[in-house]
């Protein structure tokens, strides 16, 4: 590292701290940016820059989204009537690549952890109930994944749905047990998606 | 892509251009990005975009360097009688963090190429041999890689070196034939660097 100068051991320093970029990676990708053209090295300092300032939750669903509202509840063409619940952003993603659900989604931002100190009020439960609450609502799809916190959490949401009149299923088995959605193959979770059982 | 708003889709894209940095991976690292601390991901940003703003080649070695002049170039302890010859900044790097050597280099910011149009004045030759002519020189030890442009070069260069008085070596078999340098292990480059032979 010291062979380096310095603005050169900042940029690798930085990638070293990405997950799974090792001091070997991250040396290679700082002498291919000091050869790369410069509006696309420019370009990736700007987008990273910019990333934290101009992204936002959505108001109803809090995904990631670039304005108040997400592209997906901002699309009058989805199925107003099925909310599918997920952990977080990677898991709508790869629902979305599965292209086996055309309804809205609900993301928790995490999942029921009590060694962690997280509770049903820290992950936008009590923002889903008042959704159901307001009514239109006809089947809620708990998708969070299939390992223990996931279920602990699938188990008491439909615990604390039971007292509204709405359908609640959970995301068929087919995902293996104890993965994580975002890394499950797209038939996979299609056929999950398409073999969801009533709780 | 299009799952993503227009912000993360771009720091994808832009991860995505780097060597070795697939979709998925790139898909992760902005993820990550968007739960890492901000002064971190602002950190990455900076550095990217200053690198080449910062960065110029040293007036002697054609070194990368932060300053007129390199480290190696501006360290009074390194000794000026004897010159290598390396193909890039990488190369240089590698003999470094090997500690055989402790003279000046010469970095020729790359090979002859008759393919690719590259000749002996697009690699900083002719400022190699006006470092001789100044006198004071007395090895020139040639480290070029061991591939066809790294033998060629290597031998166009101890040519051109005969008409001065100085000795000429070639970095010791050692290094696998066929490979370059930067991927080479240490201790493999410490050896070649202890038995180089005269041309």
């Amino acid at each position: 590292m010291n062979h380096y100068p310095s603005s050169i051991r900042k940029v690798i320093t930085s990638f070293n701290k990405l997950p799974g970029i090792g001091l070997k990676t991250a040396e290679r990708l700082a002498m291919h940016l000091l050869s790369a053209p410069e509006p696309e090295v420019l370009e990736l300092a700007r987008s990273i820059g910019e990333l934290k300032k101009t992204i936002q939750l959505c108001s109803q669903c809090f995904a990631l989204s670039d304005s108040g509202l997400c592209r997906i509840c901002g699309n009058p063409a989805r199925d107003r009537t099925t909310i599918c619940v997920v952990e977080n952003q990677a898991d709508m993603v790869a629902i979305e690549k599965s292209g086996a659900f055309a309804g809205l989604y609900h993301i928790l931002q995490g999942l029921l952890s009590p060694m962690d100190n997280i509770g049903p009020d820290d992950i936008r439960i009590r923002e889903l109930l008042s959704k159901i609450e307001k009514g239109g609502v006809r089947e809620v799809i708990i998708a969070t994944g299939t390992n223990v916190e996931g279920e602990a959490t699938a188990s008491y949401i439909s615990d604390c749905l039971t007292r509204y009149s709405v359908t609640i299923t959970r995301i068929a088995s087919g995902v293996p047990v104890g993965g994580e959605l975002k890394y499950v193959d797209q038939v996979t979770l299609k056929k999950a998606m398409e073999a969801r059982h009533a709780v």
